[in-house]
Order: structure tokens, then C-alpha cells, then sequence
């Protein structure tokens, strides 16, 4: 099974700018202009495609693995199922759709994530307890927003401003295509019964790196990073706001690294003290290696002296190629202090991963349609920097110059999280391959691990 | 419906004796002794009897609902279900039944609730993570037990000592049905849809009192109290090691209300400010109003200036009639200050309740056919000490003289709480019949409410 | 040096009958009585004596020291030096004292401890934060309250009600001159200098237990319990209100041991594993260990491989003839299980150490001049109940029969704290020795293991 | 008095060089080279010059204030004056020094604040409880390291290599003095007396804001930013590892406050609803005001209707245009928010200061003699950027491009910080003189908020 299949080309050709895409009430004196044709056509295809993508990740799902919610940092699968409906409906359906009738206007308040403009959303570490609506009725729910969207993007008049929006709310159900599968990994992994998600072994996991470690150079230059459609951009022209605007950036040169760190490497680190040795962490990383008793990544296990890594497919042998995974930020940089290095900064991997692209794989329009790590795997031995883990960088999550949030409720999207977590670039190989791009700034906090992270290391020239 | 319908008159003719109940593992030396063929049947009967009134009460339960625990104290249905049948698994099926296979050998772990002389229990606050094994899993696992229990009573040898273990086991599974349904409750009411259990109201309520407050006089005696199968014993001869050995109790006169306390009561204590006066509290109890910002009992709500309450059949407007109840130890502590009064001791409680028993409602052997307080509510005006709501007791929850555990596995299911608890008494509306008696100690912490817990004023002589 | 020296044999004269002490506010429409002249001088004199012996204690100690408040439980030094003359101030000085000048309106608030109905009291804490008063305004305070006693004690008009507030006071100061001590303790035990509050190696000690553990029988019979001025009174006439009313209590045979248990026989019960072995303790006593990994009594410390014992005078090696100090009830309980015994109720200990008191010790009025422990020193050999540890008794700390706090504020003193703690019985080494009786009744919350505790055993006959 | 005077001309003639002064251990090998007479003579003044502050810092205050600790983040003023002498001691003396005698062995671990690598310190939020050694003996503690440090620098060889660890300890001090301040500020404030540590009102209070806000351009370019002892130096060549290495930095048009925001301007934004719309504050910072019930800033109290501020003089009457200081993170981005402006970027602060620096006040060589608002005052309504409050950023508190820590002990000074953490530029009315500079990257985390901490806006061009 592959865990997310990838969007169809038409989510490529959706002309949706995010740069303009600032949600407003509906104003009646602007003047009104009516989305074509084919972009409806194309739109209604992509979306269709996300939410059936989405459901396909519930398979093998009874209505009680759903119903899990291990910690509050993770949200049950029902929920994600319920909430990326609720997006469409309120920032969509409400708005745009004459006489739409909510499904049921309690959901409004249950299914709302963080949006405290839109009034007190539901606690979050007590998802859990929602054992009502029920799964059939939450699904009864989408079928509701699926029919309202197909109405109003093929009946009447359609404004063309929803376009952004509904690639927006598209984009929103992929990252939450991924929170869903890390989600049920976290929750499975505090059964005793160490469930899989996935019969076939492998599945939902990195793939190994087989070659040596080189380092790629990067000159010293002022570059312009930032996604605006025209630089660094991936094959698709969507971007959140906090990926632009586009800006320069001078860096000095350095060297960072054409490969992950492999689980190979880090129990070496494991083996040579790293977690006994103060001096490899960072302060707040010390005292929660210190307060939690840690001793290795999050899924590690060893049993009789071995070790073992619980994946989606169950728990297995630790494979000693494959990239170290659901590894914390501290735990990153003080392997990369341990081994002398240190993390690339964003704008560092944005360039050397621009610079060091693959053609090849870039050429062929029909990538987007596999996995990205497939058609990397072909070209092996070429540095690799999407699709397999999120790679985390020692930049915080700040705005970039002149960003803006927008003044509308979904302008609590991004901007107000910009405080007190690290960026990770790349995507991971449970990322929706039309999700990811060079210019997507992913975060969490440093110490959050039960995501697909990992290390690429990065230096100053030798 | 009835939520919890009666055992059947079997489970009064069972000749089990907790007093000497000492469970021992299997002394090849004693002499054997089989279990006569009529009382194989009668256990049958009565564990057939109540292994179906449990999983009567999942009937309005979907998957999802059987899977919440919405507190460390909480356990999910499913969890129940389990833990019933892993006690019979066990204490009697690995014990004595010759090649009994285990069901799943990893359920040993997952569903031993405390017995730590058995290995770790899984921990507590996590059972609302085990979505598998799932509820089909768990429904075969119950199956897989009765078969085999059904085996153990009906075919080849059965030692006479497990009668005594059926027996508990039994009381054991009521007990649980009583969980079951109060973790339900409190799960419910964390779900902002507050969705009810029943379609039918009253359903799951205790009775109102709608009589005056009378005082009922304990004379001045030295009485023999707790349980023995003679004294206070009350139509059946099962009784818990807690409820003895009987020992004499000598009490100065007293005087114990007729009936519990109202709503319409306890509605007036808040009114008149008895969540703001300290001098009204104990000292625990006045931390817990302050830190937890206590204003009224758990599941009362105040909507635009009116009282609701909820309850297993949903949120209705406060019932002035009906008994308080829901509320913990403080409260009823604190009520009783206000009132100039007290609560009883669970003696003084055990000695009003047996000489103000009903003669006629005892005198018929077919009344444990019947919910308790329905056979009463035709007497009525007469005091009933049982079957409404369990009544906090001045008692700390301790060892009566002369009490020894047993050195056996059973041996934690009580004494090891007896510290830190206060007793209850008399068993509420959604208590099984059979499993009320006068004799019967329960005990909660004092800051716990969720179960049907409520208040009956004692004092001294005018 | 000996830490608390002994209060005058004026105490024993006071006619204080706290059974009578209701305190209320002063009544003009009551007949006035004035207190008798020799009365007067008797109860100034105690006074003056109680008063001084608290300064004794703060010799060896440091303004910082007295500033330290090493857990909430705990309070500093200057706290108790402050508090207790809050204490005269406001339930006499406030009263009784015809334009009595408050010495700062600030400390009203500042050092109540707990008497909720006299205004929200300062968190509890954060006592340690409070630098100011610094301590040489905390003494001026003292000096303030002292003259004012005086004053009112000696001239003009002085109603006989005041007696009983005034003894009620000496005993309050006592029970904090032995919280001081142990509180200091305590604060030092935290600072890795082990700073010793004493230079005199066992001084604050408990004497030690060399003689054989032999077993006192108390036979069967109903007794009257609980202080009254006639039975089971002890030298004076003072008692709490929580010590009465008297009344009776019927006891089964039993056995109680001679004397405590030793740091000897506790190495053996850790040895053999005690704080190992969930099923030797209650279900929150094992909670408790495994939450906080406990593997010795609160001041034992391990230093390759040999034990010490933390004591008022700095770090010694463990006397293992020295009863075991410093344990909490779970552990006394624990002990009590490991060794087939268990701990004697409150009233099987007031019986026992009735039934085998040393007549030659009380015979002299004068003992009350000594340590307790001294004067039964000399009788070596002799069971001894009185001054050497409290002792955890099997009891819940709940009213007696017919028990009622006073209305008034000072019912604060006793009552509310009836509720989630256990009964200690019998005085430590660290408690004045007028201070002492067989009555009294201790109560810490069943965790605590900071005040002078120790184990004696008790069991049913054999 | 004036809280801090100013550090003597000599620290401005100190030629101590950071950028080179990494602290390795004694190396035999290397070659040799004597401190210069004139710099040992310029060295130990500007040592005694700063010690002699400290301890004038303390006169206000008894031994029991110095022990107070009102939070973790907090420390004793006792453990301020031992840890700044340990730090002599452990990275100087016991390396120069031979024959270097401890002063007392033990208080290598007590007064070690988080050099790891030099073994586990003693727990910081239990320094409070540190009675022992006393304020004595502290005292004498500095007495032993400053002879000894006088002894290195007057007697003998001294190595040249030891003056910038001199300079470093010096200015680890100064830190310390602020340090002191404001930790017993917030101790003070946590006593309901609310004693003033300063007689004079507006002691130790940043200098009102009278002039209009005004806007400095800062134009587009690509700057040189981060401290070298030429670039944007400030009157002393020391700086800290963390202030470079220089580096090119392309800034976009912007335009930065020329002062401070003052309590009016923030009473504004409270009462508008600032603290209730959710909109305004990033996720995290409105988590902590709903989770603290925040109203105001830090030391407000509103009584009667009237807002108060709490200050090192005490409780006053809020100066409307004294600049609000005591906000943290959260609260300066929220402000910002609602002004529809943005913090600056540490890089648009560095280089606006630069822009707009006094140069009247830095041509005179004295100055650094004065307070420097003091000096700026006489300059009034000219941008003042230094020595009035802390001003919060937007910049997380990261590496400059090319920082590497040092290997040594010392290198845990400032790198291991780097998470979490923003930026604050420009000193404070605490801080020392001649520990004020351009460069200074001073790092707080976002919800602190008992430093001397501020606001200045900054914007996009308009």
C-alpha cells in the first residue's frame, strides 16, 4: 500500500496565488468577477482528489483506532476527518454559498481548531472524548461539505476570489493527511499491543541512504529566497503566506551535507555517551534529556540487547541504512555538536537544495503524480533533500521581511505560531508528494519528535 | 428502560461464603471435595444471569463510546468488559480448570486494573488508548470465558472451593456494571453535545423525596455491626472480607434523618452562600472549592439563570425533589455544618437502617426480583435507607477489628484501600439489586462525585 | 544542651478546662468574674516560661536560618516566632485588652496561619519570602505581646474567661517550638552542607530501644477513652478539644509491643526487599513510593555502603538501637504488614499505655521538670508509650462522639482538619514535656514523615 | 543614591581582546608571555572597581533579604555575590594561581550556576535554601578571591592569557549586578508589605519619554552588524562571544521608533481590551494569558480604580510617561499588533542605534563615568537607543554566521543558550555604564517579563 498517492496534475495547473490570497467578507460594492469554466473544472477535480485521498488513509482504521488521542499534541484521526470539513465549511460555504445550510451548527464550535477569532474552540487535549458525532456521521459530514462544494463550484455563479481559498483549504486537508498518519503512529505506540498501521513493512517509512556522506558547497553570495511563484518554486504555484515575500539573503559560504544522518550513525552517537554528555546540548535540551530520562529517538526500543524502531508497519529490527527519524530538535543539534557540525540554516538548505536539484527528476511533469523518494531512488547516489524526512534547520520560526498575516480569520493560519519553534524543510516520505516544494517552511517545537524529522548536517568551509 | 434489571432469585440461594472465601492456590494435600451438582446449577444461573446484564447495559453504546475515559479515575466500557472476564480467567479458569487455554496471553497485562502481586497493570490513566484488541475482540474474549466457565460447572471434577470464586467474581462484574455506567456518565459530560445514555427520562435517577424531614432515634446500645450472615444480613449470604467480622459497637443515642437531602435543600445552602464560607468547610474541602472553583455539585449547570443537571438521559431542568447527589465528601461534610448537623457514622447508619428497615418489603423473597427503591416508593413516607444513592458516611474507610486480607492475589481487592477513603453506604438507583445490602461498605475518596453519591443528616439527641 | 527544657509546675496548676473553653466574644450581658489573684501569677508565670523557652530554641540559629522554608508543609523560624504571638494578639490582646494598640495591622494578615474566618491568610508558601519583618521587629513584636500579657494579667480587671484562652495559647506556642525543630531540620537537610542545629550528637534524639520487644495484653472490656480532667489524664488539666468528649469504647483482646521498632529491625525490612514489594503496602502507600522512588526512611542517606542518619545534630552513622524516626504511616503501615503484625488503633494505644504507665514517674510531681524520656530512662526496661517518637497509630484523625468545635474562630484549631489524616499518639523527644499526655492526639496527613514519627506494633492475641 | 555608579575610565582602557579569549587549559608548550605592568595596574582596578559596586549594591539590604529566592528563574543576592566570586575563582585562580588555596571546597558545586561540565550544580530553585555559609562568610569568600586575584596580578609571573578571563569575569559581574536588582525586586513584590529597596522615588527607574514618537528611516542596504572592536564598538573593546563574528547583514527599508513606548500608550492598549482579543497575540502568548488570567503589566496593581506600579523604590502612582517597562515578549508583540506596527529586528535595532546614536555623548570620554541616560537626558528629545530599558525584538536569539563556542568550560557561557530564547537590545537603567553597548545581545525567554524590559515599534516603510 502507498500510503498517500499523489494529487492530480490539475493541482498543478490551478492559477490560485496565495500571495493574493486575503480572505475577506464578501463585499458586495467590489466588483464582481465570475471564475472561468476550466478553472472550475480543475479546481472541483483537485479537491476531490485531497478528500479522497483523505479517507483512503482510514482503511485500515476501525471506528476506535479513530477515536485515539494519545496526546494533546495530536489530534484523533475523526477529528482530522471532521475539522478539514469544518474548514471548507466556514471559510468557504458560509461565505460564498447562498442559503448553505450548516450541517450541524455545534460542529462549528467542536471542530474548530485554533481560530479564536471564530469564538472558543474546543479543548484541545479533550478531542479524545468526542465519541459523538460518530465516525458514520462525520463521514455523513463530508459527504455534506462535498456536495456543497461540487455545487458551488458547477452551479450559478462562482466568484472567482474562491479559488485561493479552496486551494488553501485543499493544501490544509494534506498537512492534515500527514498529522493523521503521525498521529495514529504516536497513539498505536502506547498500546502494549504495538499495532500496526500497515501490513507491508516499509510502507510509511524513509528510504535508506546508501551513499556516502559529501558534502555540497554553497558559494557565498546574496541570494533571493522566499517562494513567489518564480524563484525556487516546485512544480506547483500555491505557497502559504509564510513562505514569501521573497527577499534577499546573504550568505557566507558553506558545506552541507548530500545525505540524512542514518540510525547507523546516531547509535553511534548513542554508544559514545551522547545522551550522558552535557556539553553536546544545548540548555533547555539538556534539561529535557535530564527530566524525561532519555536515552534514545522516540520509537526506539531494545529488547535483549537489540534494537528495534516502531514504524507504522509495527516494530522492526532497527534498519541500520535508513535516515534517523522522529528525532527532537535538541537531539539534532547535539548530534550535529557531537559530530563536530552543526544544522544548516533555512535559507543555507533552501539554496543547496536549489542548486543541487535533480533535473531529471524535475523535467518530467508527471512526478507529481508518484512519490517524490521513487523517483529520487532512480537517480541514486544524486543528493536528495525532499520527500524523505522533514530536516530540521537551525533557524527559528520568524516572519520573513515585510510578511503580513492576513486581517481575516484565516490569517491565524501561520503567522501566529512565530514564536518558539525551528523550521523544517523538505517534507517527509508521508507527505503528500504535491505538498511539497523548496520553499515550504514547516515547524514545530524543539523538543517535538512524533513527526517523520530528521538531521542533514551543515558546516562552514573547511 | 430499566438500566439494570435483577439477578435472578439464584444468585439469593447461592451458599457461597466470603467469610471463609480465602482463595489459596490449589492445595494438592487438602481433601477434595466436589461441588454438588445443584448448586453447579444454581452458580451457573446466576453468573449466566449477570455476565448478560452487563453487556445489556452496552446497548446503547456505540464502539467509539466504549472507548472513552475521560479521567484517570474512568475506565472505558470496553475496558470493563475486559477486566470482568480477566478476573474469571484469572482467579478461576487458570487455576482450576485443567488445560484452559488463555484467551490472549498480553491481556493479562492489559486488563488487570491493580493487582500488582500479578505483574505491573497496565497503567491506569492510558486504558482509553487501547483501541485494540477492538469491541468484537473483547465480545469474543467474554464468550471464550463463559464457555468456559460453563465447561468448569458442568463437565468432569469441580472443586467445592470455587463456588466461593464464581461468587465474587460475580459481585465483583456488578460492581463494574455500576462503573460502567458512571464513567459513561462523566465521559458524557465532557462532550459539549452532552449526549444522553437513555431516551428515556428519570431513567438511571434515583427516586425524589417527597416526604418531610423526619428524625429517626438510635437508642443508646452497644450493638454487634458488620456482616456475618446472621446479624444484618439482608437476603443473601455473600458478603465482602470488608463487611466483617461482625464486633460490637457501643453508640450513644443519635438520631438519623428519615430521608436523603433534596435539590431543593442543597439549592439553598448555594444560595446562601455555602461555596464562599470557609468556616463551613474542612480544611481539604475548602482547598479543593478554592483551587477547583467549586460552585456548585458536578453535573449541575446554570443556563440564563436556571438549574439544570445532567444525567444519564441528558441535560434536564433540575429536579427540586429529587435527592442531591453527585456530590463528594466535602460537600456533604459541609452541607451537614450548615445545616447544625452531621453525618452518621456507618455504624449509626448500619444500626438506623436495620431497625428501620421495611419488614414487607423483606418478608417477600421475590423483592430482589425488583429494583429496590420501586418496592419502597409503595411504602411510602416510610424511611429507605437503600437502593438510592450511596450516602457519605462521617466513617473513614479502615479495617473493622479482627480483619485480615486474604495472603492470596484476591487479598488486594480491598484491604489495600483502606486508607485515605471515606465510607458510603445503602447502594444507589443504578446498583444491582442483589448487590445491596445494609451491611455493604463502599468508599470513594473524599473529593470524588462522579458516582450517584448523596447526603443523609445525622446528630445528637435534641 | 537539651532542646526544650521543661515548663514550670505552674502549668499543672492552671484550671484551664478547655472542655469549657468555648471562646466568643466578650458578652456584656454576662455575669463578670474576676480571675483570682493567685490564678493570675500562676498562668503569668507558665506563660512567661512558654514564652521564653521558645527564644531558647532559636540560639543556635542564624537570621538566614530562621528565614528558610524548605517545602509548604514547613514554615521558617521567624514564622513561628511571629504567629504564635499573632495568636495572644488576636483571640485575647484584641479582646480582653481595653485599648489594646495592635503592634503592625499588617501582620493580622501576614501571620494567621489558617483561621480562614478571620480574613484570607497569606500563602501558606510563601512564608519564606517574607524577609520583612526582618527577625529584630519579629522580637519587638514579641516583646509588644509580652507586655501586654502582662499588663492585662496584673492589672485592673481581668475576666476568668481568659484563663482558658491564655492556656490554649502556651499550648499553641508548644506545638510550634516543636514544629520549629522540625522544620529546621527539615531546611537543613536540604543544603548539601549538612549544617547541624545542634553541636551535641544526640541531642533532639530519641532514646533508644535496648530491650527485648515483649507484648502487653490488653484484655478484652469496654473502656472509657478520650481526656476528661479524670480518667486517663496525665498531670495536667489541659487538653484540646479534640481529646473529648470521653466516652466509651468496647476493645476485643489484643497485644501491643513493648517498645518501638528499631532503625535494626527496619534495615532488615528494607533489606529483605520492603519497598519492594507492592503487596506489604496500602494502594496509595505503593503509589507513593514508585512516584517518588523511596528506598529508605526520609533522612537515611547511603554513603558507600555504609547508612547514616541525618539528625538535629548533622549526619551521623546509623544507630541501629535508635527506634526508627522519621517514617511516614505508609511506611509504619508496611513494616507493620512485613512483619505479620499490624499498628494498634488509637484507642488499643491509649488503653495500653494507661494499663502499663510507670506509677513511680508520675508519682513525682516534679517529672514534669524533666524530659519525659529521662525520667523513664532510670526505669529501663519498663514499657514506655510517652516522649520518645509520635506513634502512627492504625486510626483516622476524626471527632469523637458527641464532639462539637466552638463557634467562635479559635474552633478553627482542631475540627477542620478532621478529614484525610491519621492519628498519632504518645509525644516525641522534640515535644515539651508538659505538652505531653496520654490523651493527646497528634494528626499528619499519612505521606508526611518530617515530624519525630516512629512504629510501635500491635496485633490481635496469638 | 544612584544604584550603579560608574565602573572606572580604567575598564575603558582595558585591552582585553574576547574575540580571542578563548579559555583553554594551561598549556605548557605554548610559548610564555608576561602580562605588561601597566595592564595588570589597569586590570586590577577596573576588578576592584567592579567588586566594590557589587557589595555597594547591597547596603539596602539585610542578611534575610540576600537569602530570598521568590522563583526558579530568581536567585539570593547572597548566591549572586558567592557565584561571581566562584567564577574567579574556578576559571583564574584554581588554574594561574599555584598553590591556589580553596576557600571552601564544597562551594565548587553550590555556587556553580550551569557549567555542566564542571558537574552537576546544586539545584537552582532550592539556592533560597543555602542559609549556610552565611552572609559572613560569603563576605569573606570574596575577601580569600580578592586577595589572591590581587597577589596573580601584583606578585610573579602572570600570564598574559589571563586578562581577558579577567575582563570576562569582570563583566560576568556587571551582569550579576543587574541580575540582583531585579531579582530582589521581584522578591520584594511577593511581599504584601512591599518594601522599597530604595528610599528615593525613581531610583533605579527608567527616564520618562516626553518627547513625541517619531520615526527613523533606516534605509535599504547591506549592512556589517554583530561586534568587532571597530564596527559599531561602543567606548570598550570587550564584547561577548555571542556579539559576533561580524558579519554582512541586507536589510530592507525600514523605519524604527525614536523612543520608548510609555505607560500611557499601554494603558491605551489595556484599555481598548488589549488583554482580551485573542487576535492581537501570537499563539503561545495568548496560551499564557489565559492560563495566568493576565490583566496588566508585571508590577501594576490597580487599587480603588487607581493604577500603581511596584518599583525598587516601592509602591507609586503609574508615571504615565515613564516608558512601560516589565512586559515580556508576548505582552511588547501584542502592543505592537494593535498599533498595526512590528518589533524590530535585532539587526534594524543595531543599525538604527548606529544611525542615530548621540555623538555629543560619546565624544566625551567621561561619559561612560555617568548613568547614560543621565548624559542623554541633557540631549533631551534627541532617539535615545541605550541605558533605559531592555527592548524586546523580534529576533530569535540565535548564532551569528561563524560563531563557534569555546571548548572550554567558559564556552558554556552564552552558546548553550541559543533556543528559545529573543533577543533584547540597549541596557537597561540597571545595568552598569560601561556594560552598555551597541552590540550587546542580552536573551530572555518570551514569557519573562521581571527584567527591565521594553517596547520600541518598528515598521515597513509607509
Amino acid at each position: 500500500m502507498n500510503l498517500i498517492t499523489q494529487a492530480g496534475s490539475e493541482v498543478t495547473d490551478t492559477p490560485a496565488d496565495a500571495a493574493s490570497a486575503e480572505v475577506s467578507p464578501v463585499d458586495a460594492s467590489s466588483t464582481y468577477i465570475d471564475l472561468p469554466l476550466d478553472e472550475r473544472v480543475s479546481l472541483l477535480n483537485a479537491y476531490q482528489h485531497i478528500r479522497a485521498e483523505t479517507e483512503k488513509l482510514t482503511d485500515p482504521l476501525s471506528a476506535e483506532d479513530m477515536q485515539l488521542q494519545s496526546m494533546p499534541d495530536a489530534s484523533p484521526t475523526k477529528w482530522h476527518l471532521a475539522h478539514t470539513s469544518w474548514f471548507f465549511e466556514t471559510f468557504i460555504l458560509q461565505r460564498y454559498q447562498p442559503g448553505y445550510r450548516l450541517f450541524d451548527a455545534e460542529f462549528h464550535h467542536l471542530f474548530n481548531s485554533y481560530y479564536n477569532s471564530l469564538g472558543q474552540p474546543f479543548s484541545r487535549p479533550q478531542r479524545g472524548l468526542l465519541s459523538r458525532p460518530d465516525i458514520d456521521q462525520v463521514y455523513d459530514y463530508r459527504r455534506h461539505v462535498d456536495r456543497a462544494i461540487e455545487q458551488l463550484l458547477t452551479e450559478g455563479d462562482c466568484p472567482a476570489e474562491i479559488a485561493a481559498l479552496i486551494t488553501l483549504g485543499g493544501n490544509h486537508e494534506q498537512q492534515h493527511q500527514e498529522l493523521l498518519l503521525t498521529d495514529i503512529q504516536h497513539a498505536f505506540s502506547c498500546n502494549p499491543l504495538l499495532p500496526a498501521y500497515s501490513d507491508t513493512q516499509n510502507d510509511g517509512e524513509p528510504l535508506s541512504e546508501t551513499t556516502a556522506l559529501n558534502w555540497l558547497r554553497v558559494p557565498e553570495d546574496t541570494y533571493t529566497v522566499g517562494g513567489d511563484g518564480t524563484a525556487f518554486q516546485y512544480g506547483t504555484d500555491f505557497q502559504y503566506d509564510n513562505e514569501g515575500p521573497p527577499h534577499q539573503q546573504y550568505l557566507r559560504e558553506c558545506r552541507v551535507a548530500s545525505r540524512l544522518i542514518t540510525n547507523r550513525e546516531f547509535l553511534e552517537f548513542i554508544q559514545e555517551g551522547g545522551y550522558q554528555e552535557p556539553r553536546l546540548w544545548l540548555s533547555d535540551g539538556w534539561a529535557w534529556v535530564r527530566s524525561n530520562n532519555i536515552h534514545a529517538p522516540l520509537y526506539w526500543q531494545q529488547r535483549e540487547g537489540e534494537w528495534y524502531q516502531f514504524t507504522l508497519s509495527g516494530l522492526h529490527p532497527l534498519e541500520l541504512d535508513a535516515p534517523v527519524s522522529h528525532v527532537n530538535f535538541y537531539e539534532a543539534d547535539a548530534f550535529a555538536s557531537w559530530a563536530g557540525m552543526r544544522l544548516p540554516t533555512e535559507f543555507e538548505w533552501e539554496v543547496a537544495a536549489w542548486l543541487h536539484r535533480q533535473p531529471d527528476t524535475l523535467a518530467d511533469a508527471n512526478m507529481l503524480e508518484k512519490r517524490l523518494y521513487q523517483a529520487t531512488a532512480e537517480c541514486s547516489g544524486k543528493p536528495q533533500f525532499l520527500g524523505n524526512l522533514w530536516e530540521w534547520t537551525g533557524s527559528a520560526y520568524l516572519p520573513y521581511p515585510g510578511f503580513r498575516a492576513s486581517a481575516d480569520a484565516v490569517g491565524e493560519y501561520n503567522g501566529k505560531f512565530m514564536c518558539n519553534q525551528m523550521v523544517l524543510r523538505g517534507g517527509s516520505c508521508v507527505t503528500p508528494a504535491s505538498h511539497i516544494r523548496i520553499s515550504y517552511r514547516n515547524f514545530f517545537y524543539p523538543h517535538q519528535a512524533w513527526q517523520f524529522t530528521g538531521i542533514r548536517l551543515a558546516g562552514d568551509p573547511d
